[in-house]
């Protein structure tokens, strides 16, 4: 029982970063979701009592779990190995979906007011991101500060990218951004 | 008269792009805008009789003349001083609005579907902005591919980090990202 709730929660949350992935904060609400997620409006406002606020919060966190994970997969082997998982799952997210989806983290990112909860898992999000990436690139031996800034010029450039990806439905802003990446990380 | 009504129009093709780049495009509508850019409804509809569909393609063109023109202004002087008058707007826009404003371009990049219309004037946004950055780099002796490669890093790391900057309330993703583009952009 206990497992089967847990699922049901967990599948509604993923669900619901699909959702913020496809078409943003704006219009995402737990009615949208359970439609979305073919899920009793009953059941996903009980597991969602906050509403849309805990909702989004709850995506952002799922997509900074799921996106973290592949991160730090590839960066066990080293930061150019890192920064093309990292670019490969955004590769088939892109494809897979024909463009529609692209970065729920974002999603909330480029919200007015997305709500506290939902903006700090934002944040906490890319700093995560950020601060594997970092870590790798020092333990390679660039300096704390080149380590962050580095860090920071690639997810801003991925993530800018992906958008870009998505408005031209091609694959190409992120090759180039990638190649241009992966040349600085080896450097 | 003729004038008058242009300025009105004008005015609220400008406040669509303010409503997109706050709250992107799932919850723009010609009502919210109406609402929003204080103008009767009538005339609202009047001026956009294609809906929402023509106003978001509208406010994305605007969005690509305002930048387009602060970027070519810069790129005058050279492929440094646009990345500083392009990232110096950015730093306005962000502050200006207590970080509530990002890029109303990216606003419609990021969304499943926004339209052909509002797409293509994204697509051409983001190509407009890259190729005159670009040109300008060939000018200073970069081959054709790595300054269309440049510019394209340069234009979707600025983007994504506006986004940042926006969910942690602070411009020192922007600040980062733009001081390693400048050192990128001198080498």
């Amino acid at each position: 029982m206990r497992r089967d709730a847990s699922s049901s929660r967990d599948r509604l949350v993923a669900g619901a970063a699909d959702l913020l992935a496809r078409h943003g904060l704006g219009t995402m609400t737990v009615r949208e979701l359970a439609r979305h997620a073919n899920a009793p409006l009953g059941s996903t406002y009980h597991y969602f009592p906050g509403g849309k606020p805990e909702l989004a919060a709850e995506a952002v966190r799922w997509a900074d779990r799921e996106t973290g994970a592949v991160l730090r997969q590839g960066l066990g082997d080293g930061p150019v190995e890192g920064l093309r998982e990292f670019v490969q799952m955004w590769r088939r997210t892109l494809v897979d979906s024909d463009f529609g989806r692209g970065c729920a983290v974002m999603a909330v990112a480029v919200h007015e007011n997305p709500g506290d909860a939902a903006r700090d898992a934002a944040v906490f999000a890319f700093s995560n991101w950020t601060t594997e990436l970092s870590a790798v690139l020092r333990r390679r031996g660039v300096s704390h500060d080149a380590a962050a800034d580095l860090a920071t010029l690639v997810i801003a450039a991925v993530e800018g990218a992906v958008a870009m990806c998505r408005a031209e439905r091609s694959l190409q802003p992120l090759e180039v951004v990638a190649a241009r990446l992966e040349g600085l990380l080896r450097s």
